[in-house]
């Protein structure tokens, strides 16, 4: 089976979780994207109503585009269940995000859910965190010194630019900087001294988020319950 | 002696520190609007060549009309001395800025220089800080559900708004919650609660950051050292 016959079958067994009158967080990906697909069948086949609250813009014309209703984060009271994928998870169900530029809204998102489903491909299960670079949203302003700072502690960050050599740029139009640490032993010292730190706006660690992981594999998926 | 004069007394007195050849934050406000017509004088005068790393547009503006170099934070590899004033500094020298919507450069500014002045009138000194309003800058992106835990957590928080009732804009776009706090009795736990909420990309809590006070009073002015 390959990576993306995966991701389907992880999508289309987290679209179970949600029923009909939910507000649902609507993460940001390639195997967000299954989901969607999945979740727009039920609309159209059961008359599911449900209002998604996307984390993107590429989510909230894919969700419209599927028949899907769509609110902002700011014009719903709750979210009842957000999906989303990740760039990497450990053994205790930590987890990294940020490889596709959304991880503030993600976050923002998430910490607003009553509860967190994480879809993804096998691959993205590991030991520890660290082997993908974990992305910092960082104010523009200063932030040479920010880098120089994080290069001083170790961290090996890099700036992530685009075909042409310029920044990458967030919805809100600050950089990201990745830090390449290879292996991550410690996540909640890290997030605290990155929490810390002047000129990140937030950092792609997400710690005690979710509830329940649906990976994908060669037989199918398996759905594990994070705590 | 009014107010203005006590601003303008402590501009003058911290016009004193800057040396030839420095690379110098200029910070932003009533209070540094003295300091820079202080500066502009001795760059006419003296001959006093100096580098300005300003805080906002606007001290960039009046810097410049006053013949001063200017030079963005990230065009400079190190600051010398920042000269900043304050809204409120409390018996320790701990302070609270962001009244003028721009702390998060200013806090930028801050930690990335070898020294920092701040200059006051005498009003601006308190026993405790938070009877002037902390101002948080926060993502707009589920900024309504971020209200509502801070107020859950009984900091009164009331977003900032011009006269026709929109949000204040920060240079980034952001909007301005101020906690109107009264009185905070513990400023580094405060500061951890706020560095671990996610949505808030800088809080106008500056602790253990000045090096020199100048405060403007009926006399003269007042230099005290932080530490």
């Amino acid at each position: 089976m390959d990576k993306e016959l995966m991701k389907q079958v992880a999508g289309q067994e987290a679209v179970k979780y949600i029923k009909d009158g939910m507000t649902v967080g609507l993460g940001t990906g390639s195997t967000v994207k299954y989901l969607l697909d999945a979740l727009g069948k039920r609309v159209a086949k059961e008359g599911l109503r449900i209002i998604g609250v996307p984390t993107s813009n590429r989510s909230a014309k894919r969700a419209r585009d599927l028949g899907i209703d769509v609110k902002s984060i700011d014009d719903v009271d709750h979210i009842d269940l957000t999906v989303d994928g990740a760039d990497q998870i450990d053994e205790n169900f930590q987890g990294i995000k940020g490889g596709g530029v959304a991880h503030l809204r993600e976050k923002i998102v998430a910490i607003n859910s009553k509860k967190n489903i994480w879809i993804v491909d096998k691959t993205k299960m590991a030991k520890n965190l660290g082997s993908f670079p974990l992305p910092l949203e960082v104010t523009p302003y200063g932030s040479t010194h920010l880098f120089k700072r994080l290069d001083d502690m170790g961290y090996q960050p890099q700036f992530r630019t685009n075909a042409k050599g310029g920044h990458v740029l967030t919805h809100a139009d600050n950089y990201i900087i990745d830090l390449k640490m290879h292996s991550i032993e410690h996540p909640h010292e890290l997030e605290q001294i990155l929490n810390n730190l002047t000129g990140i706006v937030e950092h792609g660690l997400f710690l005690d988020m979710v509830n329940t992981v649906i990976v994908g594999n060669e037989n199918g998926s398996k759905t594990y319950q994070a705590r």
